[in-house]
C-alpha cells in the first residue's frame, strides 16, 4: 500500500467512518479540527416543472435514488443547480428539501455565493439554518477586473468569519471568467472556518500546487469535475464534486475507491471511459445535456429555466454517442 | 452641413425637441413609431452610506446636480450602478427615487437584467411601474457556454414581449465575457419593442456593422463608453451611455454637440483628451475609481459595496494623473 | 473646412504633393524631418504558381493594375503577403520585384520582421538595399510571455538604430497574440528613425490614445484594416494599410478623400458598405478569401502556400455574398 | 504490480532495453512497428556566446553532463531551444553537434517545424540527414485563424509522408495560441510515420482523451512539461519532454521511475516539489530563467538571443526562491 500518502490515508480512514455524526460548525469546538470533506459529491440539478417551477417532489425522488450510492454527500446549487436562476426563497427551500430527503449521515454542501459580500454572508447564514453542513462559495465575478487577490481574500474572510458552517472555496473559470489565485487560496487556507476548495478549472498543475502550498493547513482540495478526478487524486486531491455523478454516480465512486486503494491500472481504464461522457454533460452541452442524460439513467431531468435552451436533435445524438461509445448506454 | 446622415439629422431634430412628453410604451400605439433614445446618458452610480446602505438622499443630490447638464436622460443600474449588489427591492427603490429626482423631460433608462428570463421579465415590469422609461437588459452570462444566438434571441424576445416599456439591448463583454452576436442584434432589431443597443465592447467595426445591418429598422446604437464616442458617431451611432458623464458630463455633451454639428476638428481634440480619464474610471480603476473622481468634481462618491475595494494610494494618484494630465483637474 | 485638424491638414497638403521624390533615409538629413507616410496602401499578396513557386510575373501584373489607383504606396510582406512562408531570398526578391514594377513616386513599405532582433536587423538592411523605402516590423511573438514593453522597446530600438530606412511599428494581435503596449509605442515614437505604426487590432480607443500621446512627436498612425478606417481618421490616424485595397482600392482611396475633405456623411455611407467585405477577406476567410476575391476583380489571386487551404464551396459562397450584399459584385 | 496498464508495461520493458539500436525509419520496415519514444527528454537549450553566436562547444559540454542521466533521449530545438531565432544552417548544425555529443543509444528528437508545409518538409529531411532520430513538429500558427483541423491534418500528413524519420506532433498553446484539436490528433495517429505527440498545454483531461481515443493505434503521448508529468502518467502518457530536466534531470527521471514502478506516494511527494521550480523555468521566467538556473546547477546557461532579455534582479531572486523553497538549492 505504499502509494498512499498521509492525505489519502486519512480519507481511506474517513471512508470507514461514513457514519460520522454531522458536527456542524465542529471546527469551532475545542478540539481544533476542521470537518473532513473528502469524498465524492454529485452536483445536484434543480428539477423544474413544465412551467418552470421548482419541482421539490422530483428533487426528493432524485436524492432518494442517489442516496444508495456511496457518496460523501451532495452539493446543491453548484453551477449545475442553476442557482443564478433561483430566487432567494427558492435557494433556501431547495437546501431544506435536500436536507430532509437525503440520508442523515451524508454531508450537504450548499452553494451560497452571491455577487456582494453582504448577500453572501446572509445567504450562508440562512442556508446553515435550514440544514446545510458546509457552504460552497463561488467567486464573485461581475466586476472581475477589480477582483484582485486582496478583494477576494477580503470577501471570503468576511463570509467565513460570519458563517456558522465551514466554507468551501469555489473556482469555476468557465462560468466566472476568473481563477481564484493560488496565493489567495493559500492565505485563505489558514482561516479556521475555510476547509477546502472545489476547483473546476481542470489545471492539474494548479491543483497540485494548491495541495503542496496548503500542506501544513487543514485544507482539502476537491476536483470540480470527473474529467480530471484520477489526475487530481494523483497529486493529492481528496475527492470530487461532479456533474457526471448525477448519472454515473456508482462509477465515479468506484473510481474514487480504485484511487484510494491503489488500483491505478483499473482506475486509469475507468477514468478514460468517463472523459467523453463528462465533457458532454459539462462544457459541451451544459445543464441541458446533463438533464437529458439523467432521463436516460432513470432520474428526473426535465427542462432548464430560460434562457437555457433544450438540446437540438443533433446535439442530443452527439450526447448519446458520448455515452454509447464508452459503453455506458 | 453635408456631413450629417439621416440618422444624425433625426437626432439633431430630436435635440430641438428635448421637451418631448415621455410616451411610455408609445411603440405599441397606432402610430408605429419607437421612442427616440439618441443622446448622452450618464451611467449613474448608486451611492452607499458608510454602512453600505443605499443612500437615496445622496442619489437625489447627485441627480439634481447632473440635471443641469443637457443629457438625454439617465441610466440607473448599468454596470456602474453596482446592480448585482442590490436586492430586488433596492433595485426598484433606486428607479423610483431617480424618477422623482430627475427632470420630467428626461428619459430614465433602468438596468433590469437578471440571469433568468423570468426574473428579467418581472424586474422589467416592476421597473416600468415605478417610473422607468426604457429597460436596459444586459446579456445573461453565467452559462455563457450555452448562450448561443438562439438562446439570447429567445431571452430578449420574451422580455420585450412582456415589457410595457421599450427594451435596449446591452452588451458589455468586460463584465459578462460575452458579446451579443451581431446576427442576434439584427434579428432582435425587428422586434417592435426593442429600440436599440448599448454596446460597451469598443469594437467600432462591430458598431458600424450593427448600424449598417439594422439601417432599415427603427433601431439605434449607443456607445457604451466615452472612450470611443466620437468614433461611434462617425459610423452612425446616435449617442452614448457613459460612466465618464458622471464627472465630465458637460464635456461629454459638448462632444456630442460637436459631432452632431459637424465640428470634427474640435470634436477630435476633445475626444482625445477624454480617453485617459475615461479608461481610468472604467477598465482601469472601475467603480471605486469613478466614485473617488466624483468627489473631486463635487458629487457624492462614497464607498462601494464589498467585495469592491477602495483604491490604494498609488492607484488614486494614477487616477488623478489621468485627469490632471489632460487638463481636467 | 473646420473639421480638419493639423494632422489631417498636413496629409491633405501631402496629397497635393504625391510626386515627392523618395528621400530614403531622409529623416537623418539635416532638416530633421521624418518621411510622411500618410495615405492608403494595399497589403499586397504574394502570388504563387500552381506548384507554389513565387510568381514574380503575376506580382508585376498586379502591381501594374494597382498602380493606377491613387495609393500612397504599397506594402509587401505584411501578414497578407504570406511572409512567414517565404525564404529569405524570396523575401528580398519580392521587394526588388515590387520596386521595379511600381511607380517611382510611390512608397514601398516592406515587412522585414523576424523573430530575432539580429535577423530583423539584417533583413531590414537587405530590404533597404533592394529598394524598400520603409520597413514595417511586426512584433516578435513566439515568446510572447516574455515580450514585455522593455523587451519590445529594446527590439525596435536596435532595429531602428541599424536601419538605413525609416521603421514603421506593426501590431497585429490576431496573428501574434500580442498588442504592442501603448507605453512602448510612446517611448519608441521618440526615436528619430521610427515614423509610425500600423495598428491592426481595431481598438479605436487605443488608436486615439496613441495619436494623443505621440502628438508632440513626428509620428503617424495608420489603421491596419479598412473596417475601422473612417473611425481611425476621426481620431487622428492619417491613413491605412488594407487587405481590402487589393480588390476595392479605388473605393478605399475614395473613403480617404471623403475623410480628408470633411465629407463625413458620404464617408460614413461608404465605410458601412466596406465592413462586411473587409471582414470577409481578413478575419473571416483570410488570405485564401482575399486571393479568391482578387480573381473576381481582375487581379491574379492563385493558391496560397500550405498549410493555408483553399476555401470550401460554402465559404466561397459566403465570401461572394459579403460583396454582392453591399453592391460590389 | 496491478497498477501498470499495457502502455505502462511496454515502457517498463522498454526501460530494460535502453541499449536498443537506433532504427531510423524502422516504422517502414516489414515488421510494422513504430519506434517507441517512451521516456524522459530534456528540452535542451541552445547556448550562445556573449556575442550571440551559437556556442557548439558549450552545447557539447552540456550534453556530456546530461548524458549521465537515464534519459530516453534529448530534444533539441523545442521551444526552449530558441529555434525561431536560429538560421536554417544553425538549426542543422545544432542537430549534427548534438548527435555527435550524445550517447549513441539515446534518441535525438529535433524540432523541425516551420510555418510553411514545404519548409517543414525540407527541414525535417535535412535534420534526418544530419542525425535526428525523430522530428518534433510544432503547429504552424501565424495564420491561426485558418488553422482548422483539416489544414493541420493536411500539414502533418505531408510532413510525415516525406519524412525519413518518425514524426512527433507538438502542441504548445502558450507559444502558438493554438491547440492541435483532438480530432486532428486522432486522425493523424493512424499515419504510419506519426508516432506520438508532445502536449505542453497541461490540460490533463485532454491528455487522457488523446490516450483513450488513440488506444488502438501505435501512438504515444508525452507530457510537454514536468509540472503535470505524474498526472499525465496516471492517465496513460508514457513520458515527458521537459525544460526542467535541464537542471533537475535526475529528479525528473526518478519521478518517471516512481510512476512506472507504482510508487505513487513517493511520486506524489516528488511531483509536488517540482511544480514551482518547473513553473519558474517555463511560464513564469521563460528561457532566461531556465538558462540562469542552469548556471546554478553546473551547466552552461549564457545569454538568450534578443529580443529575449535577461532577468531583473527581482526576477532572479523569485526564481531562486522557487528552488530553495522546495529544497533544490
Amino acid at each position: 500500500m505504499e502509494m498512499l500518502g498521509p492525505r489519502v490515508w486519512s480519507s481511506v480512514r474517513q471512508g470507514l467512518n461514513r457514519g460520522l455524526s454531522r458536527n456542524v460548525g465542529g471546527w469551532a469546538s475545542g478540539e481544533g479540527r476542521k470537518v473532513d470533506i473528502a469524498g465524492i459529491y454529485p452536483a445536484v440539478t434543480t428539477p423544474f416543472t413544465a412551467t418552470a417551477e421548482v419541482d421539490y417532489g422530483k428533487l426528493e425522488e432524485n436524492l432518494h435514488k442517489l442516496g444508495n450510492i456511496p457518496f460523501r454527500g451532495f452539493l446543491v446549487q453548484g453551477s449545475n443547480g442553476e442557482f443564478p436562476f433561483l430566487a432567494s426563497n427558492e435557494r433556501l427551500e431547495v437546501v431544506s428539501c435536500a436536507r430532509q430527503a437525503m440520508p442523515k449521515d451524508k454531508l450537504l454542501l450548499a452553494g451560497s455565493g452571491c455577487e456582494s459580500t453582504q448577500a453572501t454572508v446572509e445567504m450562508t447564514v440562512s442556508m446553515a439554518q435550514v440544514g446545510a453542513d458546509a457552504a460552497l462559495v463561488v467567486t464573485p465575478s461581475y466586476y472581475r477586473g477589480r477582483m484582485s487577490s486582496a478583494a477576494l481574500i477580503h470577501h471570503y474572510t468576511k463570509v467565513a468569519d460570519h458563517s456558522p458552517i465551514p466554507v468551501v472555496l469555489y473556482s469555476v473559470p468557465a462560468n466566472t471568467g476568473l481563477d481564484l489565485p493560488v496565493d489567495a487560496v493559500v492565505t485563505l487556507s489558514q482561516h479556521p472556518n475555510i476547509v477546502g476548495i472545489k476547483d473546476s478549472g481542470g489545471d492539474v498543475t494548479r491543483i497540485g500546487l494548491m495541495v503542496h502550498k496548503t500542506r501544513r493547513q487543514d485544507f482539502q482540495v476537491l476536483a470540480g469535475s470527473a474529467g480530471f478526478l484520477l489526475a487530481s487524486y494523483a497529486v493529492g486531491a481528496v475527492g470530487g464534486v461532479c456533474a457526471l455523478a448525477n448519472v454515473l454516480g456508482a462509477q465515479v465512486c468506484q473510481l474514487e475507491r480504485l484511487c484510494l486503494t491503489g488500483q491505478w491500472e483499473d482506475a486509469q481504464k475507468l477514468q478514460l471511459r468517463l472523459i467523453e461522457p463528462n465533457t458532454a454533460v459539462t462544457r459541451r452541452f451544459g445543464i441541458p445535456g446533463l438533464k437529458k442524460t439523467m432521463e436516460w439513467f432513470g432520474y428526473y431531468g426535465g427542462p432548464c429555466r430560460a434562457p437555457l435552451q433544450e438540446l437540438s436533435p443533433a446535439e442530443e445524438e452527439a450526447l448519446r454517442l458520448a455515452f454509447t461509445n464508452n459503453g455506458w448506454l
